[in-house]
């Protein structure tokens, strides 16, 4: 149970930490500024040109695809990433990645950001050597984005198996036909390529029916319909989309591992991904906790400053504390996955899964009523990290699923057969 | 302690029920996507032609003007209003104002929207003849629209008497300086006039040193700097606006009841303001739960409807009892207004401040998880119904002041002094 | 929706709380100390002489059988109590039972105290005339006592179908073997009969399957096993036995309504025995806030009255918000009771089943922490009143099983079977 | 952060681990039923012989003063104690605590018990060669037991400083008067010794007027007024008193690191003390959570067993999550404390104070939930555990002194100065 990052790491995180500070901190309140004057004008949906120019530095200061996982890296860490080509363990990513979700744009700056990380892990570990060429390539080097669909409108999605979309294999050609919806990324002008997971053999057991379909952007018949809104934000430019597929055809190659495996694939693609939005999370309410002590501080009503009204300095405690331990539980969790995997960090993913997004809530829920009205707004980045935090208690599985995860690791241990 | 309505109440929660439902309910779909195009374009600051339209329809029915407190209708409950003549008791306006709760639309279409009704509310109780004949009478006709303005970005003005804006006396002048924002309704192109709360004798003791003044929207150095988001919402067409006032200068009969009586007209203000948002978040809240129930009893999960998956029917029974309690909360703060008057029910209405706004925002936060996804985005009126319940614990004084009045008033049972 | 008691009702609140404040109060003190010396010596299983005499200056004052539901009373009102003659509504009971409940002794004293009012009102609704003359008329008497007996060890009671206990009917005798827990009251020396559901016909629909059935104490084959603790206390002298029934056979007369109605007939007590619990719920947590109030103005530390320490205002206003609507809550289920009868409310029972002792199990921890040590000590009533609390959240139905009552309810409305 | 065990620790705790299932749970039902049959004569406070002989073979294998803190044991781990004669590091305590925390009476028989651990590392901190000799070698050998004085009735004791029994310098001699109460211990026929904090020098600083000093249990004038119930509890037979001190008489070579020092020292004593208290919690909510378990598997209700009813497995996820969590909170606080002492551990020390009988607290009433009435009886630990918990509440420091601390630190990261 040693947490304590290697010296790598520690080195990592300074770097991290100057670079956001001196290159992307300053420039954060005009990226708003001008995503917003686009946003007025009705054409949002670009990158701005700030996020190349911090991109280029990055990269150059080898601060760059810092999530490629160790033992997975293959030749990409020396050819794309990161310092001295090789991955960094789950333990030694857990601060880096803290670190980059305290700010909006690090994490497509250092080129770690949702979905293409869980997209390229995806290629690294199940795709062909093609698929790697094709895909994991540009996206390591950043010149292409992408896009995953999974959740379906007309289904209870939490419910792997209910997927509904489907993708027939034909000849040597997979036909893709149905909806998908919450496809983030997809707005973006650089998403070249979709990760669909499709309906092949309804007759099979429940865990083999489906299966990991590689679809270009441009194939006829792939559709996005609307972009969706998560309380009120539209999360330009890539957002979240409203995909149809009609009659899409794509080469059977282009199916990831085999047909019948999405299953597996989901699972192996979500345990790490869900690992990393925690990690951001927990930096996230960090910065809300800084925040809230910084205008608790400088704040005065009924003669006092306002930490000191009321119950204030006990939710500030409180926060502390949930941080704190929430953190801990993370760095729990990466620790067994670096012992040995997923397997072995069954429950402990499931739990941080739960337990971080309803802290990170919380904690910036206070933090936004300490700002008074000036919370709910643009000016601070509150508002933003609280959807933030509401979205992951759905996206990757509802705290629900996640609930009965660890309740039934926890009574097969007492003899329960599930 | 009768909460029930009159007959006269009865009968009129049948009618608004009715007119919603074949005349509201109907359009709205088709009302935000019209919005939704008109912000596609840049150009959603303008009332869509329904609610005119409806309005017409809803006071031809004398479905209009129902929130004219009985006792102070004056000749308007007849002349602009009320069935009858008569305005409504608190107890009355209560199943009224919760119905219209259940909307989006309702209130604007009947004439009872916020900030209007409280405005309306201020001159009825405070203005002198003039002033009700100048903008009380257009505001009751609907002809024009009004914004209050009293919050500061500068100075935490949870504490009513931190506020700087000054408004000097000069002469036969009152003379206007400074910056406000939430100044709901004000990006309305009828929003005519603004009640302004300011800052006239530093001097004097901190409960008198505030006035009220009428300023005219079109008046020489007002100016609207930029509309706030809430939560990701901006709220067109009225919006809540950030505004200056450089040099404005209004004559000294548009002060409201004489300078320095801001205080006490802004808790009068707020008082009834403060029950009729509790009232219509009740209404708010009972539509999440249906949205709910009808959500989990059509999906299916895991082999189930999702509303039998683990702990949700646990939920929609807490969400029961929480919605019956605090809706029998707010009925008796409306009857003890009734029955004595604001003096009557400070620890109620303060109570009902509270626990409404907190229960409502966990009820929808569970309608929400239940709905998955889709419970964020737009396609239910779940996340604006929870921007609304999460901004009233700020908005008309945070949680932890009225929380403050509840224990001050208990402990003072026992003999503290304050 | 008229809640205010009738003007007995409000005499007669106002006479419990003269004779609860001149001569029960002034003597509890006494009468802890007096038990607490029987216990010290092995003997707490009697009645204190002091609790024979308050009885008998509250009968001679008309304050006795305050329970007796209208309707119901039958020619008893007159002959053994209530004022006039005629029973209360729920709706005029409620502010009684709330006074009685404030106090350790009084329910005992005004002879309203359980399990012997949920017994008369059994004898009352069901009995057969021999059985009235023989067991209701001691007990409105307060000649005898009485236990029930329906929990069981060594199954999940909260189904009630699941009960073991046999109460096979031979000939014109029942003869009853097994063995039941929680029977309250059986310490006392005055308890001479026991209502005992016991499984009749397991061939019978589920809830057809048990009987309930009048067991004298001194029957041969019942023994109480021993007496149970409840977070460490014994509640003597009636306290919480477990007893086990070796063939003990009873008159087949002495079944109550006829042979496989225990389910209809548990229902049917537990309904206004839920009530009641709740009622006096309402008026311990009260009580407990009370003693908050009076310590945080009286102690002091850090230099201030620790009232105005930290968030504790804010608690004490929660606690104030949380008693008053769940007494309303309550007041309503008392008043859709008394409209129409147990059918009515079936719903709103259980509401305030699960909301009341939840509430009153918080308050009552704040305003244990609010005394420091002295709130888990004997020198305040205060973890008497928690444990109360907390064994109301499993008595008479665990809050599970209420909420998934409340629930079922619910989406029945939304077109669910069950 | 390395929070592994080391090799001896983990050996350790499978000797502890080994000894508590094979000597001590085997024995504990018959001890709880001669304690209650002591208990039921009146004569509960002396020690039962098992706890000798249990000592006695826990010592023979050298489970014994595990607790003695690395680099303070001095002479003493080799012996009185620890294996090899090195005390134990914090890190290296934590899970030998925590198993010890599991089982009622093994803490007392490992000699590992509060507050004996607690006054013996006071005196080998802080005493005198002397005070070593006479008092700490005799409780390292278990010859004697002793008590810890510091809260009083007459004032918030929250608030060290507010300490008002008297211990005045006279000559060579301490005069000491006043009253104290839970003194926890001083029920045992074995305790010989007390520490005693009194008022000295009230014209000092506050954080200097008080003194330790050590009076003996036989030295005239101190008096057990009575012993005190927790929740019902008496917990024999060291109990909890309440202690008169009327001119007690000792000698100044008695006074403990010298007059005005009993601030400094109660902070050092209670440091680790918390940090014990929270191990134990740990092990004891884990139980509670076993027994969960077991009980929602092999109880069945309305067909299902009861694990599997409404929101269960939630809970028991939930459950898991938070125990989890704290447990790593208190192993960060202990690697704090080996790393750089108390003073880098302030606020580690105070969340883990406030997390984890809190955390204990809902676990154990969930627990108790799952058992129905059983898990209010003794039948089962439960009712004892949640009292243990929910006095931690309030012993060493209530959670809102220690929410203080955390928010105080918090705050001074961001410029305040308290």
């Amino acid at each position: 149970m040693d947490f304590a990052p290697s010296p790598r790491a520690t080195d990592l995180v300074e770097r991290v930490r100057a670079f956001t500070e001196t290159e992307i901190d300053p420039v954060e309140e005009a990226y708003h500024r001008d995503l917003a004057a686009l946003r007025a004008d009705g054409d949002p949906w670009q990158p701005l040109p700030v996020i190349g120019e911090l991109r280029a530095r990055a990269r150059a200061r080898g601060l760059w695809n810092l999530f490629l996982p160790a033992g997975h890296e293959g030749p990409y860490a020396e050819r794309f990433g990161t310092l001295g080509g090789a991955g960094l363990s789950n333990t030694d990513y857990a601060p880096v990645a803290e670190l980059t979700g305290r700010s909006h744009l690090a994490p497509a700056v250092f080129n770690c950001d949702a979905p293409d990380t869980g997209n390229m892990e995806v290629l690294l570990r199940y795709g062909s050597e093609q698929q790697k060429e094709q895909w994991l390539e540009p996206l390591l080097d950043a010149r292409i984005r992408s896009a995953f669909c999974m959740t379906e409108p007309g289904v209870a999605s939490s419910d792997a198996t209910n997927m509904e979309l489907r993708a027939e294999v034909v000849g040597e050609e997979v036909v893709v036909n149905g909806r998908k919806w919450w496809a983030t990324g997809i707005g973006h002008p650089d998403c070249e390529m979709l990760i669909v997971m499709g309906l092949t053999d309804p007759g099979a057991d429940r865990h083999h029916r489906h299966t990991m379909v590689i679809v270009p952007r441009s194939a006829p018949g792939v559709r996005v319909e609307r972009q969706l809104d998560t309380m009120g934000f539209q999360d330009e430019p890539g957002g979240h989309g409203e995909v149809t597929f009609t009659d899409v055809r794509v080469p059977l190659a282009n199916v990831i591992a085999g047909p019948g495996r999405a299953f597996e694939i989901a699972q192996g693609r979500l345990g790490p991904g869900r690992v990393h939005h925690c990690m951001r999370l927990i930096g996230l309410a960090e910065r809300a906790l800084e925040l809230a002590c910084q205008r608790g501080l400088s704040r005065t009503a009924f003669g006092k400053p306002i930490a000191n009204l009321g119950g204030n300095r006990e939710r500030i405690a409180d926060a502390r504390i949930a941080i704190d331990s929430t953190r801990l539980l993370v760095l729990n969790a990466a620790w067994k996955l670096d012992q040995g995997g997923p397997g072995n960090a069954l429950s402990e993913v499931s739990q941080i899964k739960v337990a971080v997004p309803n802290m990170a809530q919380q904690v910036i829920d206070f933090a936004i009523q300490l700002h008074g009205g000036a919370g709910m707004s643009n000016d601070f980045p509150l508002a933003g990290a609280w959807t933030s935090a509401r979205a992951l208690r759905l996206a990757d599985g509802p705290d629900e699923v996640h609930r009965g995860v660890v309740a039934r690791l926890e009574l097969m241990k007492h003899g329960a057969r599930r």
